[in-house]
């Protein structure tokens, strides 16, 4: 058979292990930062009947589904993002599931978007989402959870800026803007604010909503605003004022439990996504603020009602696991010698495999990562090159005469020295080097 | 909008907290397990080209595809396993790759399958790989490899039943059965023997490849006899020798690492798949044989050609995730109480919110999984229901006398005792009933 030739799709990417290793510690820190919450996992299948999905993302999100017909004519959909699959698990299984339900999910989600720069067509999602409650509380323990994530990863300096939709009805109420068409165009032009900056925004408002020179005076002064500079004049009190109390009681918890340092008010955050309905987060490096926001989410009190024909409410926060895997990096929060074997093991010829074999189980039980050299027809030399190519921090070295003497020669990779041991010490030995 | 109907694609399912609580315990376990021998994590797309795929599951594994047409025209189909894939790794990736190149991968694979009981069309593999290293000891490793997970998880009993390939070949020799074609379906059938009997086997394979009297009382000698017993009257010994040397080396290594009882050769174990060359084994539980295989795989030496263009021997074992996880269940090696919380707070009041909230986040700090009651609202006795419900060890009690004095009621919910700590003294309080 000829060769075929190897390559992905594009927008599609393999991990290797040098970015896999950090991904998976990442991830795995992630989920125990949730489970200390009393989050619970839940999976659910990659493709979904379309009509489960379709109309949920606006007409854009419609046009990026990967839908196809299956082989029994079935109109499916790769899944497209894991608060859907949320709403239609309430809808389905809810009567068994407890009030308020903490659930999270970690998987990937497709899309079929242009691929640009960081932007690709298969992505990891992580979201974490409360259902059932009402309380202001489980918004703010959704903040909460990523604070605690990004203090779990070693990030000390990072700002998470909340705003809330009824500041945002409001302030439209105000303009004018009454469509709720128009309000989601405004919703989506104004998320766009930190990317195209002021002038474009402006320009890309005036041909979606008719806003006068007050209207864009009363915009500029409430996107730049404080929470306090926010009156009567910029937005319809009757309809922010829940909002405006809410994000003032956000602020007060987060004093309280000395998280101030991380959280504030941005009115200007507005998020892309129709379904939100009052609290809204962004989540920024404060070194690396072009990174974008590396964690978002807010409430959504009417999507579940889709599937469960009861009125769910539910907030949640989902992690960029890529952005933020890439801000961790450029940072200098991940490991270096990350997957290096502690300990090598390098034969001098077949005889000596089951006595290395034995060495080797000794040491994993005593929860070290033991590396075999497999090649027992190779020389040597050969295998402690791969040793130190692999970063052993320790080979040993089995020939005949450690095999009858019951020995082993320890290398010490880092000082160069080699000592001969007892195979009975051994554990102890490499313990002392590695401590455990 | 009028509600959507919930529901799953036949042969797709939703994973509750209550499977998927121990499933992720039992792969963050097994993930443990292959990283202590020295294996690295790995992921590729779940799109991949047609053209990858195509042609190497058998004319059968090719209907199984989920295969479609993208946006782009691209003609596109889901992974059916993790082998392949990694084969296209190691053509496109493979310069920058160490070798031998040891890569675990955790991810769902799709097939269109008759929906079965316990069959279906997404699930889970979990595949270790030795990549570009002949010798018989990376054979040895992936069934240590094996071992190593089953008794991690809680197993005692079990064996793993080895067979080769070669010598399989050397018996086909001897019957007479030479055609390509032929061998694959006749290890086909011979591979169905535990599930179909002998009689329906054996009628099988006589409309597929021809066996006279004295080819079916070979074959039966071969299939139910011991290595010992396999001379040059049941196989061609040239085919079949250096098969039979790598069985009773593997034998050897096995009883010199203590591991004897849970390894054995049985010259049925045939596999499936076409591209084993060498070493096979599948691995079943002493108590629930009737579950089926829960860790197979064996030695390919000639699939990544395909995509290498160089030789380049692998060999791998791959755990059957929730099969194992059904049997655990069975077996009652599953924790009773996972997931439940280790610690509720009840909150009488919005009051009580910001000290409730610090209270949490101290415990959690300590390492507790700590539940918030959400509804500040809500009487106090239905958060205490709710905390009963969820199974929560410890509830703390937060109302206004609590708060004013410094102090928290600690209700053990298994003695069902409340007695008055100082905050001050919680997390201690609360590690004296769950020790860390």
């Amino acid at each position: 058979m000829s060769r075929i030739e190897p390559r992905v799709l594009k927008g599609f990417r393999d991990y290797l292990p040098e970015v896999m290793i950090p991904r998976e510690a990442m991830l795995e820190a992630v989920a125990r930062v949730f489970r200390s919450f009393g989050f619970h996992p839940l999976a659910t299948p990659a493709l979904e009947y379309s009509d489960i999905l379709v109309g949920k993302y606006g007409d854009e999100g419609d046009q990026l589904l990967y839908r196809f017909e299956d082989n029994g004519k079935r109109d499916v959909s790769l899944r497209y993002d894991l608060t859907v699959p949320l709403a239609r698990v309430m809808g389905q299984h809810g009567a068994q599931l407890p009030r308020p339900f903490r659930r999270y999910q970690i998987a990937p989600v497709w899309r079929a978007e242009k691929p640009a720069h960081g932007r690709f067509r298969e992505f990891m999602q992580c979201d974490v989402d409360v259902v059932g409650e009402p309380s202001l509380v489980a918004d703010f323990e959704c903040m909460q959870v990523g604070v605690a994530v990004l203090r779990a990863l070693g990030v000390t300096r990072f700002e998470m800026r909340v705003n809330d939709r009824r500041v945002l009805d409001g302030l439209m109420r105000r303009l004018g803007v009454a469509d709720s068409r128009q309000q989601v165009e405004m919703l989506r032009v104004v998320d766009k604010l930190p990317k195209i900056g002021w002038d474009a925004m402006l320009a890309e408002l005036r041909t979606k909503v008719e806003l006068d020179e007050a209207g864009t005076q009363a915009l500029h002064t409430f996107l730049h605003g404080s929470l306090d500079a926010v009156d009567d004049r910029v937005v319809d009190l009757d309809v922010a004022g829940p909002g405006l109390e809410s994000l003032r009681t956000l602020l007060g918890w987060a004093a309280e439990l000395g998280i101030a340092e991380h959280l504030s008010v941005d009115l200007s955050i507005a998020r892309g996504l129709d379904y939100y309905t009052s609290t809204i987060y962004e989540t920024f490096l404060t070194d690396l603020p072009s990174l974008g926001s590396v964690m978002s989410g807010g409430r959504y009190d009417r999507l579940l009602a889709l599937f469960t024909g009861e009125e769910l409410p539910a907030v949640g926060i989902s992690l960029g696991v890529d952005r933020l895997l890439a801000g961790l990096g450029e940072l200098g929060l991940l490991p270096a010698s990350a997957g290096a074997p502690q300990v090598f093991i390098a034969v001098a010829g077949a005889a000596q495999v089951p006595y290395a074999l034995r060495l080797a189980a000794q040491l994993r039980q005593a929860g070290l990562v033991v590396l075999q050299g497999l090649g027992a027809d190779q020389k040597l030399g050969k295998q402690l090159k791969l040793a130190a190519r692999v970063g052993a921090r320790i080979t040993l070295v089995v020939g005949d005469e450690e095999r009858l003497n019951g020995t082993v020669g320890l290398k010490d990779m880092t000082a160069g020295s080699q000592v001969s041991v007892s195979a009975a010490e051994i554990v102890a030995q490499v313990r002392a080097l590695i401590p455990g």
